[in-house]
């Protein structure tokens, strides 16, 4: 069971119990299969598997428009893939909407995104149903001579990289809930928001993150054929998401502030919303960013824009530590956390 | 886009077209995926993959046991792989359901009858929402030496086969409707249904079909090494999917009623409610039992039970036949109709 971006906490414990619980019924004996990003080496050895939804009220507000909903479904389970070094191959959707939704609006979104991520449709499943859901099914292959990408494979001494911004797309969330609007075309902000013009791109921004993630393909492809990488796609906010890199890994971990990639027009724009830019970059969530381990002597081409943000430690916690001197713990808090 | 049971009345004709639509937009220049029960030969060449999904309040009423609804969802999906005549392999889970919904018990039975099929759960998501959603998307294998089933195989002058039941699905919808009780340990009937013993039984054995309906997989893997075998999966009706049989094969087909699976107790019940039996055979719907077209040199072992129904035809028009004389045409109508 691949993490969703809304474990319920209702299932004892949430998802990552749900996750251990399965493991044990369904594991023994067998090579392991769940608990990364995606199902590894099934249903074929160089074939990764993915499934992840979108549901109305939970993941996107009523009325979104079909066709950015379809283009970010696309996204968010490509970052999946991403995260494990595979290439999109084939997907199939699972789609129930009541009556008078717009199927085809939301097909033109999920064909776009897979155009342009090399991905085919290959089937589903439509049905009726109060309110919209979707879900993407999604396989890929493990490039030529590339290894899968584990979260388990981080080592002591590493350096934690990450690609993609974070804390972007929770403002997002929060700035479409405030009343920005956003269609095929654009982004409009409401009044309030539209000046100073650096913090209203910055605004745009975020609500263009949050609605449609990149995933990093090419990167995980890079990633694939490194000796060693460990990886795991930031869904459910950077400390959630390195708390189970380093479980995985038996290692802790530690960021350092100021090497998160927030831009100060992002920062200033939290501020005068009121927002804690630190927390949202920490527990947001919805980054679909890609978190990273690769041994200290190997440094990332700059084409995939990543940031050195911290290391891997042999001593199991996960710590924050400030540029102005200091640590502190880093709790397993995930967006769920901040509602 | 396979079929599903629900097909949305307002995609401008329902999920035919829309399936017409995506293969105008996606097939060109491409080998075929879209139009059988699963896609074939994604996302490898001996792999066929499906898609569907139990939607509370459309496939189930409110307060069904979780634990026979993940039931039903693996025999749905796995219905549609015995129709392509793949061995299933993997399957991965999109669950979303309210805060309080036993998650584990629904997992309780998803296991239970991936095990009883050689399924092995492999990985989903889980989300919240109103209401309850589960989409399975499940992945087979073609037997060794085995052929794909396509819909698009049968000629003129195939006899005309169906292993399962018929209208048994639907009378068990209606029997719950109207006051039936199921769970994991067996039917309770309303009172007045529960004599004489032979209709309470023709009852129970309808609710369990319904929630539980058969997978065809070891038919549909001895259809596999046949020399030439067309076949489809009887989920919106027997007169609805023999019409996309034909459709795909250019050809016509006629039934024989007195042939149509259904017995005396069944027939006896339905008139009791004030239910034409012969309807709910031919459109009642969610029967997931196997249509399939054979050359007239063959016959098919009693062990897979199924049984003669009529014939390939090369006018192409569907056709009923009066086994007192006669004939008339069975339109193209499934359960959606019924409503």
């Amino acid at each position: 069971v691949a993490a969703g971006v809304a474990a319920p906490p209702d299932v004892a414990g949430g998802e990552d119990r749900l996750i251990a619980w399965l493991r044990r019924r369904e594991a023994r004996g067998r090579e392991e299969l769940i608990g990364d990003d995606a199902t590894l080496g099934a249903p074929a050895a160089d074939l990764a598997v993915s499934v992840d939804q979108q549901v109305e009220g939970v993941h996107f507000s009523t009325g979104l428009d079909p066709r950015l909903l379809g283009r970010r479904l696309v996204a968010v389970c490509l970052s999946d893939l991403a995260a494990v070094g595979a290439d999109p191959l084939h997907a199939w959707l699972a789609l129930s909407a009541p009556t008078g939704f717009d199927y085809r609006r939301l097909l033109d979104g999920v064909l776009e995104a897979c155009r342009r991520h090399g991905l085919r449709l290959a089937g589903g499943d439509l049905a009726r149903g109060a309110g919209v859901r979707a879900a993407l099914t999604v396989a890929g292959r493990r490039p030529p001579r590339g290894r899968w990408l584990r979260r388990s494979a981080a080592r002591a001494g590493d350096r934690l990289w990450l690609a993609g911004s974070l804390g972007e797309s929770a403002l997002g969330r929060i700035l479409l809930e405030r009343g920005a609007r956003a269609d095929a075309r654009g982004v409009a902000l409401p009044r309030s928001l539209e000046r100073p013009a650096a913090l209203a791109a910055a605004a745009r921004r975020a609500v263009r993150r949050h609605l449609e993630p990149t995933p990093q393909l090419a990167l995980g492809r890079w990633l694939a054929r490194r000796r060693r990488a460990a990886a795991i796609d930031v869904s459910d906010g950077l400390a959630l998401d390195l708390h189970r890199l380093c479980r995985e890994s038996g290692t802790g971990a530690a960021v350092t502030d100021s090497a998160l990639p927030t831009s100060a027009a992002h920062r200033r724009l939290c501020s005068r919303l009121g927002l804690d830019a630190e927390r949202l970059a920490l527990a947001g969530g919805e980054d679909y960013a890609l978190l990273f381990a690769l041994p200290p002597t190997l440094r990332v081409p700059a084409v995939y824009a990543a940031r050195a943000i911290g290391e891997i430690t042999a001593r199991r916690r996960v710590e924050l530590r400030r540029a102005a001197g200091g640590a502190e713990p880093l709790p397993a808090a995930g967006w769920d956390h901040l509602a």
